[in-house]
């Protein structure tokens, strides 16, 4: 306990507060320091460095953040969910770009753009996303449909409806591999449909006739990539792609699947604007889903589609823009970086305690860094080692809220943990953690 | 024709044109002018005039309006959706009072007030919805929960949610008198829950046991204030309020229902924000719309919410600054005064062409302004006489697109029109439906 406590002293976490705004310079001065290592400054990372700008804001704000997040192991460390304030820092430093700017005459009507067949998609929110796709090379986007949705639950609920055959006499059957995003059971089951019905763990699924399998890659809770596991006739695979953004996982090719969705809570961090999208290969299915969102809430938020296109232009402009003085940080280094080293963190954190272990992800060369990195997920997927049964209720017992892994299909012994809150409140966790004991 | 024609000049629609700006200067240069009469400039109105203030640049605008109002007869005029693009022109009037300005940074998390029942409710629009009611008088707010929805369209279904029985052994019924919303029986039967079901008109309803009861009042398609009908043991009651506002019915008292619904799609005309709000007594229904909504789409947009709240702010300022001169011309009385020109233009074209018949309204007292007037509804219920039996087809070959009575649970003889669209688009409607004949 000494050792640890020593190694957790005030020193070391105004350096580890620093390090965590990712600037080469301030690295620089205090690589030379004792106890950095184990932040993880490692060649690959400095790779990506080069191409990041230093802001000095964030780095002075952090200053703050440490004095904050001095532990006396009182509050309550709430990363149950998965709240992506981690970026809120990002766009502060990118001041006034995104700021939208909405007259009280314009965006009235329900319509958007009556050609299309998601009439109420506005036109600069499908070109902002299109671009930021190819941008990243994450997703293919030429021949296809996208329809918006209030939050990728939206359409999560639409793409069921889609997907469902209308005139069945009984609900088909909706399966993932466990461990599977906590909210999908309740969201699928929530109205009793007569159209769908969530039957669990896919690899247990034998029932004949037709299936809908969720895909989510990388996969909520645990950070794997995931792939179909049924593989029979009259399956229709729904692909979830919410994490398939750079900073979370090496980019290996466009995805292209039927039917895939994305998220600006995930990909930005804008939760708040409940604004995710579909990328729809049949028509049929996109017409289906608009119909769904229609009879569901007559379209989606327009404030939020014109802000949510600014914030995606505002991303591709730092890759794309000629002018480059005024580029900034580019922000999938920002969040790269701020992942990878809240990874690190966590991992000393576990070794130090010694009661838990994170899973191992094999690296992989990711065409959009153009570098092999290892994965980097937005939840930890933690699993309590010794005889602890009760993941969830032993964490609680030291005031970290997290997540059982039965709300997910497996066992108690693991909980999800957000990895993408406020500076403050994960070192705050780390450091917790690492403290803990039988 | 040729004496209908002649009432139809061009001359005729210029003063039109202008009058619907509802202008008192005006309104007394023209009001000698031969034809005006039909426009119904009457004592009552004059009334609430005295409070209006003139707005010289709408009453210029109308004249660009007026150009394009030119009716050939050729162009589709779509009244089938209430898309309420009437009210921009009263939201261009007031500037930049109801601009929103949002920094990248802001509004990124999920939760709004985890205090709140409503977690994902911003403060600020509770506020101001809170403040309007009391100043209209058109809702008892105090010891009430309110729950955001992604328009009204997502608390209709949150309410079914949270007002049946989720140990039932069959679904519970949903009823309401015809004709009703023509998409309450899509919305509620969409998934085939089997929590409810469509049973359609209340007064037919016979079944035992539990029910809902949805109330539309002022009805939706007809205008009619609407009472309960069913009026048994075990039935529960939604009232859905989205037109009690002062410029379409009289205001009679504050309504004081278990479970209210509004909109400000209807209310201030900003259906592309897509925000509704629940007036509910039962802690516990709040609760349960509240999951719901959670489940649906993880909550309502953050920048709508805002808003929104600054265009009630807006309106409730306009009624309690007291720095006069900021003021502007009062919402009610703009989107009063433009109703019922509307209304009278419309029973003058239908008395003209003599194809038509319209609702009569029974006057009543208006707490909000202070005296007797008829309601104006946001559509008009118009029923084809003579021997057409499909109204909506008979129109739709006079290029004028409706929705057909039949979608409201009625015979084919009656049509909904919108009565909220743009001055040049509803001219051009006036002007079409006159001159119809056999």
């Amino acid at each position: 306990m000494v050792q640890i406590a020593s190694v957790f002293s005030m020193r070391h976490f105004f350096v580890l507060s620093l390090a965590l705004n990712v600037s080469f310079i301030l690295r620089s001065v205090f690589e030379r320091e004792q106890g950095l290592n184990w932040l993880g400054f490692e060649s690959e990372k400095d790779q990506v460095t080069q191409r990041t700008r230093l802001s000095v804001s964030s780095s002075l704000s952090s200053i703050t953040t440490l004095a904050e997040a001095q532990d006396s192991g009182e509050r309550i460390i709430n990363l149950d969910h998965g709240d992506p304030t981690m970026y809120e820092k990002y766009w502060q430093q990118m001041g006034d770009k995104t700021t939208v700017v909405i007259p009280g005459w314009q965006y009235m009507s329900y319509f958007s753009d009556i050609s299309n067949i998601c009439w109420f998609l506005e036109p600069e929110f499908a070109k902002q996303v299109v671009r930021l796709h190819k941008v990243v090379g994450n997703a293919v986007t030429d021949g296809r449909h996208i329809v918006v949705g209030t939050g990728s639950s939206q359409l999560y609920l639409a793409a069921l409806f889609a997907l469902s055959p209308s005139d069945a006499s009984e609900p088909i059957s909706v399966v993932s591999q466990a461990p599977y995003y906590s909210s999908y059971p309740a969201m699928t089951d929530c109205l009793k449909s007569g159209l769908y019905k969530w039957a669990g763990e896919a690899h247990n699924f034998s029932k004949e006739g037709p299936y809908i399998e969720l895909v989510t890659s990388p996969n909520n809770p645990d950070g794997t990539a995931r792939h179909s596991v049924v593989n029979r006739n009259k399956g229709t695979l729904l692909h979830d792609l919410a994490y398939y953004w750079p900073q979370y996982t090496p980019i290996s090719s466009p995805a292209d699947h039927e039917l895939m969705l994305f998220t600006v809570s995930k990909s930005t961090g804008h939760a708040g604007m409940r604004i995710g999208w579909a990328i729809v290969k049949d028509k049929e299915v996109a017409k289906r889903m608009t119909k769904f969102v229609e009879l569901n809430t007559i379209g989606v938020s327009k404030d939020s589609q014109i802000r949510a296109a600014k914030v995606l232009k505002a991303v591709s402009d730092t890759y794309e823009n000629v002018d480059d003085s005024e580029v900034g940080e580019t922000f999938f280094d920002f969040s790269y970086h701020n992942m990878a080293e809240r990874w690190k963190l966590l991992r000393e954190a576990v070794e130090h305690s010694g009661m838990f272990s994170l899973p191992k992800f094999p690296p992989a060369f990711c065409t959009f860094f153009n570098q092999v990195s290892e994965p980097r997920p937005a939840f930890a997927w933690l699993k309590c080692e010794k005889d602890i049964e009760d993941c969830e209720t032993f964490l609680k017992g030291h005031k970290i809220l997290t997540r059982g892994g039965t709300h997910f299909g497996v066992g108690p012994k693991y909980v999800r943990i957000s990895m993408l809150d406020r500076d403050e409140n994960f070192i705050r966790f780390v450091k917790r953690l690492s403290t803990i004991r039988v």
